[in-house]
């Protein structure tokens, strides 16, 4: 029973500002969930929302002052880089197609970001985020956060340290059954804008999930996509973009697999699972029992490692609060994620050297990037009655 | 609580003999534990061995009187349907490329014959034991076992009462892990036939397990593949034929899925599972987890239903041997298929018409062949660098 | 992959009858496919109903020669034991309270017994029994039936080689829900007479479920009750006798644990459970999942060792007639008591020594004993206000 | 997909200290995540540790002011009710024996009560405290965290509604594996205390975990215990207070049950559970899997209700802040009770009426002490040979 009980803050607080997240906003409250668990983070300047009441109303809910809440998210780079107490990180909680100018324009600024995923709605802007973020020495880290989970963390350490031997293959999955009716042509909100060819992108599942299980299966194997063959569709007729994603995937590491993605499966919420074979071992992992870590050594006995337990490595047990079997989940992932990207947002606004196995851990642009590119490369392929596609990253 | 309790025979036993099963064979004794257990087969010929002194002591092992245990199958044909009292089917446990043979020889002497899967080793014999078994009228059925689980029964009379609505996408599996290390190379007799291209056929994981779970998909949800895109490959160096399958499908009805079958993926040993997902429900069932079907209709809860327990149906309580939770298992079902086919080719021998509910739920001929096609389609496919392959059946 | 694919007979059938059992019954039909699976028994005669038309036709439906049926279970012991091919053994399948007449009358007709549980429904009887089976040397086994289970035997071989160490703990119970509406006062047969005190004994819910419950935690743990204190209650308003029982136990190797049996809780069909901790790990087994075991050392991570897989005992191993996740399950295990009793029977009339390591496995007339006299503690200490009352069998 | 996306504030947070919970303790931590999540509620004093330099570090950590970081709770009680800004709550978490008289000093001094479970050491106490409580009109609550879980509120209402009829049994269990080894002989700090009866109290096992499975099936199930007759015991050699509890229950409506707790089973994390079973239907909810509920009613198929998803509850979305599948667990329960309390005690102070509906939901001083008279009642049950015992609180 070894678990970490220091909860104090390490300092003074990472001063961070959103854009997006007001209210009837969905993702935005859950970062906010995850900045709060630690003490580690102040949100103190807003741009929540691109109609000023709801923008001005969203901040007063959050403490925000009124003179740091903006209607425009220009003004907010703008105006913060010129205070004392200005932000030093903003959080870019829009849809994905204002994430590439957001970002840019913090980035502009001298504010570091943090995004959620995917990167950016097209490959260009991700060329151009990477670039952007080199050439200012800018940190742009991505909320793919179930790399936060500790058992997720787990897995790749295992997978560094050889448990598995070279990997074979490798299966991810992302299933939910929310978009199973037509509730986008019905004005559903979250629904209508992930559906929008001009909000979401060049494909609706795979932005929105698929790019979750696709970063995943990298995170935790150390591959990347080499190529893909996929077969994308739609199964709510008269809905914009595809709502379900089957792709095939050749890994950079030689082993193979597929990457599955539906809206439109019943009985699944956020049915995110992943699972590696390698020539000695096997390892599972599924989102909705996230706490546990099925390894399965070839010919011995199968073994269940929960997080807190007997056999937790060190870095589950470094993001771990609750001693084994007092359930964390999807917000202790989120905060851990945040925990860790404030600390390298310190370190990099100080001038320090990075931790880099914490840097390891937490994506940035080019991990973003990668994802884009999967989506892009998986479009590529099913344009192309689903031949083989390079879906390597540059 | 409803469960058949009637055990008793219902006339005289079918007689049958077997080709193949001797000592050191493996599903023989699974045929030979399946037919007894409703006691209306008797098992009174065979040729259980190209080992003349295997054939012999295994036919005594059996109870099978000397003079009708043969070194030779075609001699077994031909002897048996001299006899008065010979046998009225056989059963073929051979390795692949005796399937056709041996089933054409048993038909040519008026002899039905069940026939483990797959039906044949090649597309060609596929056809010809459909065009042979049509000229010469004789029952020629497939024990593609699962089949014989009364949950999968029961899923597919749910998919035909429209219980799922229109079905969207269907995804099955079949994942081991006895081939993971190279004990083919090291002469481990079920291993080596099975990789072996001339016994074996094109394919090694899709014909040994690969078919079984492209049936089970069939067999629920009513649909045959239209095309597939494959991905074969040889996980374990030096092994002469393939060992993972991951296969797109395009199902006659417009659905689209995956087709995975592995043998190398450690902490797996028979892992065969489908999941149907259609606009108002999905489905849920696994072999290891044979007794229960996960129900889940879009917008409520999911409900898990019970073999034997509320909501089994007709189909589920006729094949039910034991009350709810006391389990069934592999065995049971093999047998639900061996009493289905004894009623069918009694019905059959005597000239009496087909009972169509059971017919239809017994693999004949043509599932057999559909099952090789597909198999045939996927090999076509991966060497056509993965393009998708038209699967149907004629 | 390893498992036993040898499912010849070992020579001569052992010929059995069969007292009770005819159309309507329930466990007739399972002790017969039970004994059908590996050939080694054949069911010749029998006194299959107290209704003569019943016993007739219930035998000409299983094969029974007409003069091998009796209208009288007195008739059938002398009649069988004054034929040269008269059966070597009796299965005993009647209501609890004939069990002991029965098995006596054939116990001194020089027949040997095989009686479903419990052994009878009186202690006096029981007392009884051991006395008669010693003094004719005639074998009485009891179908304990889950002592068959592969992982039941694999639990007991690891408890004995000192896997758990000292037990400190043991918990089973036997929950269902078939008896939570008053279905025997409407008259269901099954529920009628197993609530009835003149036919069931002075327990319904103890001697129907919950010496199941109680032998299975004494045969893996190797220990027996020492003392009890019960609470008894009945659920279901005007039924005759209890319907739940909670029992705390002090075993004979100093743990202490509990036994519970309900038939009045709804979601639970066969619940069979059993959880045992020792000072050094513990175990866990469950009827609905039976070809598990959860085995649990201090400090390490959670083992499922699978039947047939890994960690697989000898035992394990030579009782099983699948390969790993092919389920097997309640048939089997009653299958496995069979041929084992089959073996120790043979053995016994040819007077040749028995195999100990089969002795020690099949419950006996003692282990019988063992149950009735928990079950007759257990309402003596209710009956006096859950006072600890000695449980011990002499 | 419903959830609570609101996550703002209300208002002004609430003023609270903390008593205990310095570095290296283990429950103070989770409070303060808990306290956290919802921005609602401020941390501004302390008497975190009786060793002086501890509070003050641990106050440093925590960004507590110097001024206010006390040596002495009963110095913190003076002094933070002297001040405008004074607390307005405190929270206690020291060992079990200071419960009672830290929180009657600061409902002397006019400060509300939030104390770690279970109230007091002895029943003595606890009168008091309901006794103190009523005189000085003070809040006290008590952080009996699990009923703060969304499925458990869900359950609660379900029974309170009538889903299960008239109930008949109730089991609930909470079982670890943490002292299976002598570790507070080897001074390990956690154990230490709580199995030294000088500040434990007179049970270890049912103090420290029993009384979370008795309150649990309490709240849910809406009854008392009656009586009890218990078996305590202690596995490990040399312990000085029980681990081990076996109690049987006789509830105020007539249901009869067990409550299980056990410190020495190896594989048990923190393993609670309860069932509950009616003359109509059952449930089952485990703190291991705490986002899904087992709902059985009879003659149905069973029901996994999953937190945020089809047949959620009111009183479930409201207390969700994920939707469905993404996990939340032990924190964001703590963190609703929390929320809850805030509220209570805001309306408390400001004279506004309490809501009786989210009253009813957090458990108060009253309950609080049916703990400690259930640990009272077990105890000298036990004592007494395990004769039944009264346990109703007056």
């Amino acid at each position: 029973m070894v678990y970490a009980t220091a909860d104090g803050t390490t300092g003074a607080r990472l001063r961070v500002g959103m854009v997006g997240g007001g209210r009837n906003a969905f993702i935005g409250a859950v970062h906010r969930f995850a900045m709060r668990l630690d003490d580690q983070i102040a949100l103190v300047a807003g741009a929540l929302s691109a109609d000023p009441a709801n923008a001005a109303a969203s901040a007063a809910d959050l403490g925000i002052a009124p003179e740091r809440s903006y209607d425009d998210w220009r003004a907010m780079a703008q105006a913060e880089a010129a205070r004392d107490d200005g932000i030093e990180a903003v959080v870019i909680v829009t849809p994905n197609h204002l994430h590439a100018p957001v970002a840019a324009a913090f980035m502009e600024a001298g504010i570091d970001v943090i995004c959620d995923k995917p990167l950016s709605a097209t490959l260009d802007e991700a060329r151009m985020l990477v670039d952007l973020a080199a050439a200012r020495r800018r940190k742009l880290l991505v909320t793919l956060n179930n790399t936060g989970y500790a058992m997720v963390r787990q897995a790749r350490e295992m997978v560094r340290a050889g448990a598995l031997g070279r990997i074979v293959s490798i299966h991810a999955a992302y299933i939910q059954d929310w978009l199973t009716l037509p509730i986008d042509a019905d004005g559903q909100k979250q629904a209508e804008w992930r559906t929008d060819p001009a909000r979401a992108g060049q494909s609706a599942v795979l932005a929105d999930i698929g790019v979750h299980a696709y970063n995943l299966a990298a995170f935790i194997s150390g591959e990347g996509a080499e190529s893909v063959a996929a077969d994308l569709f739609t199964a709510v007729p008269g809905r914009r973009l595809d709502d379900n994603a089957h792709v095939l995937v050749r890994w950079s590491g030689g082993a193979r697999g597929t990457i599955l993605a539906s809206q439109t499966s019943p009985g699944h919420d956020n049915d995110l699972s992943v699972r590696i074979y390698g020539e000695r071992a096997g390892l599972e992992w599924r989102g909705t029992d996230p706490e546990r870590l099925r390894f399965t050594p070839y010919g011995e006995e199968t073994r269940t490692i929960v997080r807190g337990g007997p056999g937790s490595s060190d870095e589950a047990r470094r993001v771990s609060r609750m001693p084994a079997a007092h359930p964390e989940g999807y917000i202790e992932a989120f905060a851990n994620l945040y925990r860790d990207a404030a600390t390298l947002i310190r370190a990099h606004r100080a001038g320090a050297p990075q931790d880099p196995s914490i840097a390891a851990l937490v994506p940035d642009v080019r991990d973003g990037a990668r994802g884009v590119k999967f989506v892009a490369a998986a479009v590529e392929s099913n344009a192309a009655g689903g031949a083989w596609t390079d879906a390597r990253w540059r």
